[in-house]
C-alpha cells in the first residue's frame, strides 16, 4: 500500500523535507491533499484526519503520514520512521540519534527562516507586521545563516566531506538540501556569501540537486515553485 | 555511570525537561556546568564539547547528555533516547513515535514562548525588542496558548484522561507540566484563564506536580527558579 503524505497542497513547506525522502527512494506515496475531493482526496480528507474529534492522536498541524494503521506527525518524526524503511538512515542507535539531531536542527533553522516574515503571528498577513519582518530578517541574514551553516559545514567536514552521517546518502542530507535551496530563493545574496565560507555545504547542496532521482523529481511538476505562501518567501525588501 | 547534562547553570530552560526525567526515574546524573572547574566540570566543561573542533558530532547548543561515548543533543532527541532507558516510554514503535511527537509539539511551544520575549533576535536584549515582544506576546495569549492547550487537552481527553500515551507515566506528561508550569509563570492570567477549559491539562499538571520524586525535586536546591534569563519569563507588560 502506497504511503500517504497529507500536506498543504500549493506550497513546499515542511511537506517538502518528506517528498525529498520519499522520491529519493522511488517509493510509492500519495500526495494525498493535491488529489481530487471525487476521489477522495483533496483538502477535506486532510481537515478529516486533523479535525474529526474521534480521532484519538491528530497530529497538530501538517505534514502528517499515514502507513496503513500508523499517522505520524511531526516532520522530523516521519523522517525518523521512514528513514529506515527508505534505506535513508544509518543502521545503528547512536547513527539513527545523531542523523535525527541533524534533522531537528535544520527544523530549528526552518521555524526562523519562517518567522523572518511572520516574526509577530501566524494569524497575520507579511504586510502586517512587515517592519518586525525587516528587522528580524536583518539577523536571520548577518548571524543565524552564518551560524547555523557553520555547523553543517562543520559536521560534513569532520565526516568525509559529502555526507553529513556514513559514507551515503540520508535524509539529513536531502534535508540540508532543501533548507539551503530555501535560503538561497529567500536571501540569495546572503546565503550565495555565506556558502563561499562553507563550501562542503554548497557541494552538498550541488550533489543532492544532481541524484538523478531527485533531479526528476526537480524537473517535475510533483515539485511545487517556491512561492510567496510557503516557509522561504522572496521579499526583495528583506533581501537589500 | 551516571548521565551527564550539560546544560547553562542558571537557568531552567529546555534543559529541565531532560532534569524532570532524570528525577521522575531516580537516575543518576551530573548537571555537568552546574559542577565546579576545579572538579573538570562547570561550564568550561560543557564549551569543550560544543567548542573543541576535534568533536566530531557537537551539538548545535545545549541541552546535550553523555552516557558513555554517546553524546546526544536536542531535548526531544535525548529524552528519545532516555525514554525507554528511563521508564518513562511506551513498548511499540508506533506509541514511542507518538510520544515523541507530543514531545515535538510541546517543543514548537517552547520555541514560541521564547520568542515572545526575543521576537526580533536572540543577538539583542529583551530591551531592545520590547515594542515588538508587546505584539508577540499578545498573539500568544490570545491565540497560540488556547490552540496548544486545547490539543493536549483533546489528546489527554481521547486517552485515560490522566495519561498523554498508555496507562502510565511517560517523559511526554513531565513535559507537558513543565510547559504548563512556564505558561503559568510567564502568563499567569492568559494560561489560569485557558486551563478554566482544558481541565484534563490543569489536572496533569497536578497530578506530575504531586508526585513523590518529583514534588520532591521540586522542594530542593536542583530545581532552579524561573527567572528572567529562562525561555519563561515574567514581564508584568506583556501580562496585561
Amino acid at each position: 500500500m502506497p504511503y500517504e503524505l497529507y500536506y498543504w497542497p500549493t506550497i513546499q513547506g515542511r511537506g517538502e523535507f518528506v517528498r525529498l525522502a520519499l522520491e529519493e527512494a522511488g517509493a510509492e506515496y500519495v500526495d494525498v491533499a493535491r488529489g481530487r475531493e471525487e476521489d477522495g482526496q483533496g483538502l477535506g480528507a486532510m481537515a478529516a484526519l486533523l479535525e474529526d474529534p474521534s480521532i484519538a492522536r491528530p497530529a497538530y498541524a501538517p505534514p502528517f503520514l499515514r502507513d496503513g494503521d500508523v499517522v505520524i506527525g511531526q516532520t522530523a518524526a516521519i523522517l525518523l520512521y521512514l528513514g529506515p524503511r527508505l534505506g535513508l538512515a544509518p543502521a545503528g542507535e547512536a547513527d539513527r540519534l545523531w542523523t535525527h539531531q541533524i534533522q531537528l536542527t535544520v527544523a530549528d533553522v526552518v521555524a526562523e527562516a519562517h518567522d523572518t516574515h511572520h516574526p509577530i503571528a501566524v494569524s497575520l498577513t507579511y504586510e502586517d507586521q512587515q517592519p518586525e519582518a525587516l528587522r528580524r530578517a536583518k539577523d536571520f541574514q548577518a548571524n543565524r545563516i552564518p551560524e547555523y551553516l557553520a555547523w553543517f559545514d562543520h559536521v560534513l567536514g569532520r565526516n568525509d566531506g559529502l555526507h553529513l552521517v556514513g559514507g551515503a546518502t540520508t535524509y539529513a542530507d536531502l534535508s540540508l538540501f532543501q533548507l539551503v535551496d530555501g535560503l538561497l530563493y529567500a536571501f540569495p545574496r546572503a546565503t550565495e556569501r555565506t556558502l563561499t565560507e562553507n563550501r562542503h555545504v554548497a557541494a552538498l547542496h550541488d550533489a543532492v540537486r544532481q541524484r538523478p532521482r531527485i533531479s526528476a523529481y526537480l524537473a517535475s511538476p510533483r515539485r511545487i515553485p517556491f512561492n510567496q505562501q510557503g516557509i522561504f518567501r522572496h521579499y526583495p525588501e528583506l533581501d537589500p
